[in-house]
């Protein structure tokens, strides 16, 4: 009950205040991820000169940092983004896409978790697994199964270590903040079939933080409203149709989404 | 009438001569750019390298300068082409998106205007306002009201200052060249959910000047072909749909566009 | 019969192992190219910082190089990415979006052959054309004309001279490895309305081409695939649908395609 509170207020901000999200993205999925955050109510801002990030982000309710497409620009914007948002307060989400790919992609994950406070690190289990192990003195981050206990120890520690909120998403999404931990049964296998619903799903997690109803609710609000709409969507698709369609009527389902989606189907459970 | 001769003769123009609209613009709405200029006839563009600009400028028939993710090379690429459009004659629509929100916006606007004479600058009340108070001494731009009347006094000193066409669009409309004013009641309050319906705006504005038939009609050609198209999509939004759904029907609305949608609905008034 | 067993293991091999592709392309079409991958059953990485693309393609099945939006950054990711692609084996797919227009996609084209060994060159008739002439010693290319005949001949002499498989689009399509050679004659007109169907072409092919079974059939497979998508797309188009609907469609068919598409409607020829 306390939850689906938290998650009306969260869905109540959003319409009124219109919380603006400043984006330092990857150019692959930046379009779907500012029409996601229109769609549920709030103002998408993509600015990644190192020029410019700072003041940009000074006046943005939430920062995301997303790897996808780094380069030495992007790298420079993410860290000076990153710290004036700390300075002012406002939460910080990072999506470290393809960590563990590329030695690039680990640095600059390590200098960001060194440089900037988090409030809210979001990815799939292969990419928290490879954080979580980043840290030399963390042995066998190999031997931890893909279950949700397996999920649930890495989210927890991790939270702790890290002093933030760890949501890994798939099957089941966990979110933690190293003593709570939540799990959620929403979504639908065809989300993986397009590109940047993992993305799309850190852009509303930071349009959630930006409402100032903290950052272990508006994740969960975040990843709970993509899996929602993903089950929606899906729902909605006649058999001749496919993954075109489907992008279609997720945005459809993100535009009507309402607190009686999670009334009727939501799918939290708080674990432990 | 003559309004209506001369949107015939812009449409004509674009199925026949399909003009090349040269874009250096944002990567969150490109794709969105790219497919307005196609679904309405023409062909783009999107060139950025500042090895290249001057020479891909030199075959097209328009330049589009979009600020919206502006970045060191970019600005550089907006001025070399920008200035290689102008020793050709090319026109030149500058979309100053996000203007007021950082100094760097602000230089680069400043800079544009300083080096490249534009043929058509759009914007939305806010970025308008913004550029017809950064010569210092214009006082008292906001105490301006948003208005239709305010809008006209700064489109037609703006456009008279900068001798260009100023376009600023809203709810209403208002696009002058200093001496004449039109307005356009055109659209609908959607487009403003969904990301690139202002840089979409700015790449017709740019097709249509690339006829040949002046920047003035131009402008009005472009602001009034979205707004009935916005119109059209809105209409065919069945309850269920949404924004998703939305965005499919305008580009709908863009390729099926003819002189009979601007004969039946279209709202162009001329002022004073 | 072969062609069809052929395109039957690489449909198979698809789905059974999710090739990943490696693009470094333009940003107005990325999103789509990504899509088009995952909708047949790949895995698209984009990735061009100059750190982190060798690493990137070496755990890649193929590698898409597209010049689209190319910059002094991109050019250099091309070499590095193209140079460890070709050492180990990986295959090389070459968009040379544009040729011609300006002497710096010339300039990185002639760079691009000299230095990376391609496993498939893809253009219209008007970029193969300009490659084809960039050799000095080639005379006369102008004069070879747009028919069925001079595209075959140009694209057998620059097979054999670059030794790769040459894939031209159009209204019929000609693959060659310098002997044999193959027309395709699927497709409709209306997939040249929208941007990005040549880059996702190229996309197919290399995802074709990253199961192993070789450079040509991995064209052939990934042009008539994209045509047959296209003619399904368009048969499903209502009166007052336009391509706002045809793109959604287009993904649709990709997303369900099947060898029974090809059996039931492919138009492939070999000639000679």
């Amino acid at each position: 009950m306390e939850l689906y509170n938290k998650l009306n207020t969260i869905l109540e901000k959003i319409k009124r205040d219109k919380p603006l999200v400043h984006h330092i993205t990857n150019y692959v999925t930046v379009n779907d991820c500012a029409n996601i955050v229109l769609a549920l109510g709030g103002s998408p801002v993509m600015a990644e000169d190192k020029k410019e990030v700072e003041e940009m982000v000074s006046i943005a309710s939430a920062l995301v940092l997303n790897i996808g497409t780094l380069n030495e620009r992007t790298i420079e914007a993410f860290i000076l983004a990153g710290k004036r948002a700390n300075e002012l307060g406002i939460p910080v989400i990072l999506d470290p896409v393809g960590v563990g790919a590329t030695a690039l992609r680990n640095r600059t994950v390590e200098r960001i978790l060194k440089e900037i406070k988090l409030s809210v690190l979001r990815g799939n289990m292969s990419e928290i697994k490879k954080i979580y192990g980043i840290d030399a003195s963390t042995r066998g981050v190999d031997s931890i199964d893909n279950t949700l206990e397996g999920g649930q120890k890495i989210a927890v520690e991790l939270a702790k270590r890290l002093d933030c909120i760890v949501a890994i998403t798939g099957a089941v999404d966990i979110i933690s903040d190293g003593s709570r931990v939540f799990s959620i049964s929403n979504g639908h296998p065809i989300l993986s079939s397009i590109t940047g619903t993992g993305c799309m799903s850190s852009s509303l997690i930071g349009l959630c933080c930006g409402t100032g109803e903290g950052s272990l609710y508006g994740a969960v609000a975040g990843i709970m409203i993509m899996g929602l709409a993903g089950e929606k969507a899906q729902e909605r698709l006649k058999e001749y149709e496919g993954l075109g369609s489907f992008k279609v009527y997720l945005m459809d389902a993100i535009s009507s989404f309402s607190i009686d989606d999670i009334k009727k189907r939501g799918k939290a459970n708080e674990l432990q």
